[in-house]
C-alpha cells in the first residue's frame, strides 16, 4: 500500500468533503448504541485505493470506528468459503426486504422463515452461526484474521467499549437470535453467536482500511501487492450484488437509482465502497440518515460517482 | 438493424437454448391471466443486438409475446421525461420490497402510502397515472410510441384478446388502484388509469425488439443508428439500476447474485436485458417459476452471463 | 312500541345526556364521508326499550343518521336465515383482528384469504355477497325490510345522499371488494355488491329504531308486540357474540372490558345495544374516537351499564 | 368445597364426556414443549362447582396438569390488584389481535409497541414484569399464593420438569421478551420475567382447582364458603371479558360465537370457565386443535353449554 499525498485527487477529495462535511447536521449519531451515542458529529473522512494499492485520502481519514454492518460483508464471505453457496443461501435468503435492518415480521410471515438476506441483522447472525471453528474464539478470531488480511493491516482488533456496550443494550438483536433458534436457523448456542456477532460489529477500522478491503473485493478477492486469492473471485461478485441490493439496509434501492455503486454502510458511519475492476472507497461520517446511513457520507459518494463516472449502470 | 445469420455466435447462442429448453417442464404458464394460459410452455427464443444495431438469434425468436411487467420501464422513462425525477420518486419509491409483484399490504402498513417502487404492479399503476397527455388515448399513445421508436419497431401494437382478458380479470389490479386513490396516489380516473395499464401490458414484440431496446438503454437512451437522444442517459442509468434491485419481483435479488445483469421479466415470459455499454439481450420463455419469472430465460441468460462475462459486479 | 315520557328513568336518561355530551368536543365526524362530515358534533340522544316495547327516550332522540356499519349487524343476520352458519361462515371468518375496519393486510397474509370477521369492511362486503335475490333492487329490499321490521318501523328509508357520497368516495371498500373477487371470496359483480352495502350503510334511523330493534334481538328474534320469530334465536345469539368481540373496530376489546354490553357502533354515531333478556339501548353522538366510535355514545353507555349493572360480565 | 357424587349431573357429565372424547384423536398434544409432548391424548375430565361450593366431577377428573396459558388470568388479576388498571393497561392493550398466540409481527407493526392484550405471550410477559415482590422468588410466591387461594387448594405447586423443559426451550418467548426489553415495555432483567413466566406456566392443578377458581371469578371475586373478598369484583368482570374475547387465542372468536361462555386455555389441554353468577367449569383434555386449544375439551363446554344454556348471549 502506498499512500499518495498532496497531489491532485487529494485536492479534489478534500474540496468535496469540505463541500459534503455541512450534510452532517442534518443527521444523528446511532443513539442506540450508547458508545456511539457519544462520538462528535462533524466527521468527514475519505480514503481511495486503485488496484495497484495506491491511496489517497482526505478529511478525518485517521478517524477510527467500529465496522457495524459493514462487518456483515466480511463473515458472507467466509461463510461462502467455509460452505459453498448452497448451504449458506439454504440458511439465510438473497432478497432486499424493503423493511428496517432490525425487523422481525417478515420472518414471521414469511415461509420458509428464513432471513431474507444476509444484510440484515437476522440474516448476519444466522450467517455467523455458520462460520466454522472449535469454540467462539476460534470463530471470531478467524473473522478477524480475514479482516486483517483483507485490509493488509494486522493491527485491526476489537474495541472493547462498543463490544460491551453492544453486548450489554442488542436486546433487539437477541430477540431476532432467539427468533431464529425458535424457527430452527440457528445451530449454535444464541448467547455464543451474539457474542460473535457482537464482536464482529465492534471491530475498528479507519477509512484507509475501508478502502483497501473494497479495492480487493474490487479486485475479484486477490490481495493487491502479492496477487494472493484470499477469497474466490464468484464470492466477491455476489458480495457486491448484495451491496448494491441490500447494502443501505432500507435505502438500499435510492442508493443503487441515484448513485449506483456497490457499497455497504454501517451504523457507525462507515461506508465500504467496491467498484469492480476500478478501485476500493472508504468513508466516514457518524451522522446518520433516518434509514441508518451515513449523510455526509452518501452526499460524498454520490458526489464522487457523479464526476468520476462510478455507477455501475453507465 | 442488421440480422446477422449463420455465425459462430448464432450457433453458440442455438446450441444453449437446446440446453435451456427442457427446464420450461418444470414451469407453468400465467394461468391467472386467460389468454397467456394457452401459450405452449415449450417455447425458446433469443436475440442479442450490439451497440451498432448488429442482430444475432436463435431459438423461437420470432414468438410474439406481450410486454406485461416489462412495459414498466417504458412508462417510467417516459414518466422521467415528462416530469423529472422529483414528482415522479414522490409518488413512488425506489426500494425493492421482497414482496410478490401483486402485494398490497406495505400500502396499508408504511407511512406514506406510497408503492415502494415503479416495478411492482401498484407502483406501475401510479406511475401510468403521471404520463401525460389529453385524454387515455393520448396517454397510451405517447407510451405506444416510445416502445416503437425505441424498439426501431413501427408495428408494434397491442394484443385485443390479451388487453380484453386482463381488463376483465385484473381484480388484484383494480384493488391496488382503488387504494391508491383512497391514499390519494392517483389523480386520474381509476378505470381510465388501469385501462392505459392493461393496454401497455397487452404491447406485443418478440425478441428482437427486446433486444434492440435493451441496446439503446445500454446505449444510454441514444438510438442504434442515428444517434438520436430518445431517453436521458440519467433516466437510462436509473432504469437499469430498478432492473437489478427490481426486474423479477421477489425473485430480483438472487438474479443479482447469480447472474448480474440488468433485466425486466414480465408474465409471458418475455426478459428484456441491457447491458450496459455492451449489449441489449431479448429472452422468450413463457414457463414460469413460482415468482413469475421465465425458467428456461433465467436459465439461458445465466449461461450468457458466465460464458460472456456480463455481470456488472465483476 | 310504547314511548313513555316524563318518568325517573326519563329525568335519569336526560342527566347522563348532559353530563356526556361534553366528550363530544374532544371527537370528530367522520370526514372521509362526505355527507357525514357536516353533522354538527354536539349531537347525543338515546333511547331504551325493555322486552315489552316500553320505550324512555332522552336528548337528540329525534335525530336521523345513517345505519353505516350497524348495518352489518342486519345484512349478517340475513345471510344466516338465507343459508345457515356453515355457508356463512365458510366465506367470513368468526374472529376479531386487532386491525382498522377498512385494513387489507390480512387478506393478504391469512391463509385462506377471508375476512376475518363480518363486522369489518371486507367481511360485511362479502356477506352481502350472499343475500338472496334476483337483482340488487330485490336483495336490498330484503335488507331493508329485515331492518324496518326488526325496528317495527315501515318507515325506515335510505338517504340518498348519503348513499351517493359514499358511492363515490367508497375507494377503499372497492380495494377490498375487488381483492375478495380476486381470492374468490366474492361470487356476484363487484359494483353490485358494492351497491348493495353502500344502499345499507344509507339507512336511515333514529335512536328509537336502534332501541327497538336492540330489544328484538335481545329477546331472541321474537317481535315484542305479536310475538313473531323474525330471526332464529341462535343467529342473535351469535349477532350478541360479534357484537361483543368485534363490534367497536379495534375498539371491541376496550369496550368489552370496561363496558361489557353487547353492542355495534357505525361512523355516523349510531350504537346498537343489545342487553340480553332485558333491553335494547339506542345511542348517536356523532363525533367519533380515533377508532370510529362515537366519543360520547360509549361514555352514555358505560355510565348506563355501570348504574344498572347491564354488564353481561357480573 | 363438598364433592358431590354419583348424582343425576355426574351421570349427565359423564355420558357427555365418553360422548366427547373420540375428538381427542383429531387433536395433537403440544409437541413443542418437550414435557407435554409425552402426554396421551386420550384423557377427559370435567368438573363443575357451584357458587355454594359443591362439585360434581366426572372422566379423568383426577388427571394433574400445568396451567401453561391460564395462568395468565392469575397474573393479570394480582398486578391489577397490585397497581390498577390504568396502569396495567398502560403496559398492555385490550384488543383481541387475530394472530396465534406467540405472534411477534404486531408488536413491531403496531405504535404505541405494547402487545396487544394480556393474553397473548407477549402480553403476558409484559404483565408478570408488573407483579410486586423484591425479587423473583417473591414475586412467584404471590402468584402461587393467588392461585393457591382462588382453588381452595393449598397444595398447588409448580412441575419442576415441565418448569425446566419450557424454561430450555422457550427460545419465542425470549424472543418476545428481549422485544419487549427493546421497546421499554419491561423493566426488570429479561431471564428473571421469563422465570416468573415458566414457573407461572409450571403450577400444576386438576379440573376439581379449575372449578373452583372459575367459581370464585364468577362469584366475583369472593371465596365461596368464607366470603372473603379475595379479588376485586370488577377485576373478575375484566377478567370474564378478556376471557370471551382472548380466551382461546386465535379461535376465541368461534368460542365466544358457537359457546359464548367466558373461558380460558392452556397448551396442557386444560379450560378454564366462569360462567358469572353461576358456576365455574375445568376441563382437560391434552389432544389439541390446530390453534392450541383442547379439541375434546370445547365439545365437552360447548354440550354443556346448550343443554344448560350456559351462554351469557342469550
Amino acid at each position: 500500500m502506498v499512500v499518495v499525498k498532496a497531489n491532485e485527487i487529494q485536492a479534489q477529495l478534500q474540496q468535496w468533503v469540505e463541500e459534503c462535511l455541512p450534510w452532517a447536521e442534518k443527521g444523528e449519531t446511532a443513539g442506540y448504541i450508547p458508545a456511539l451515542d457519544k462520538v462528535p458529529r462533524d466527521i468527514l473522512g475519505v480514503a481511495i485505493c486503485d488496484l495497484e494499492g495506491n491511496v489517497v485520502e482526505a478529511g478525518d481519514s485517521d478517524f477510527e470506528f467500529s465496522l457495524q454492518s459493514i462487518s456483515k460483508v466480511f463473515t458472507l464471505l467466509l461463510a461462502l468459503e467455509d460452505h459453498g453457496p448452497e448451504v449458506v443461501f439454504n440458511r439465510v435468503g438473497m432478497e432486499p426486504t424493503g423493511d428496517p435492518f432490525n425487523s422481525i415480521a417478515k420472518l414471521e410471515y414469511l415461509r420458509p422463515n428464513k432471513p431474507l438476506n444476509p444484510m440484515i441483522n437476522a440474516g448476519a447472525i444466522a450467517v455467523c452461526d455458520l462460520i466454522k471453528g472449535n469454540n467462539i474464539e476460534e470463530k471470531f478470531d478467524r473473522i478477524r484474521n480475514l479482516v486483517r488480511k483483507l485490509a493488509n493491516n494486522p493491527h485491526i482488533d476489537l474495541d472493547q467499549k462498543v463490544y460491551f456496550s453492544e453486548k450489554q443494550t442488542g436486546h433487539r438483536n437477541r430477540s431476532l437470535a432467539y427468533f431464529l433458534k425458535d424457527v430452527d436457523r440457528l445451530d449454535g448456542d444464541v448467547e455464543d453467536t451474539l457474542d460473535i456477532y457482537f464482536k464482529q460489529c465492534a471491530l475498528t477500522v479507519c477509512c484507509r482500511d475501508l478502502a483497501y478491503m473494497g479495492a480487493v473485493i474490487a479486485n475479484g478477492g486477490k490481495l493487491l501487492e502479492t496477487g494472493e486469492q484470499v477469497v474466490r473471485p464468484e464470492y466477491c461478485r455476489m458480495a457486491k450484488a448484495f451491496m448494491v441490493t441490500c447494502g443501505f439496509y432500507n435505502g438500499s434501492g435510492q442508493f443503487a437509482v441515484e448513485v449506483g455503486i456497490p457499497a455497504k454502510s454501517g451504523v457507525s458511519g462507515g461506508i465500504l465502497s467496491s467498484i469492480p475492476g476500478r478501485m476500493g472507497i472508504g468513508v466516514v461520517g457518524p451522522a446518520l440518515d433516518d434509514k441508518g446511513n451515513s449523510l455526509s457520507g452518501e452526499m460524498l459518494l454520490a458526489k464522487m460517482a457523479r464526476h468520476w463516472n462510478l455507477s455501475i449502470f453507465v
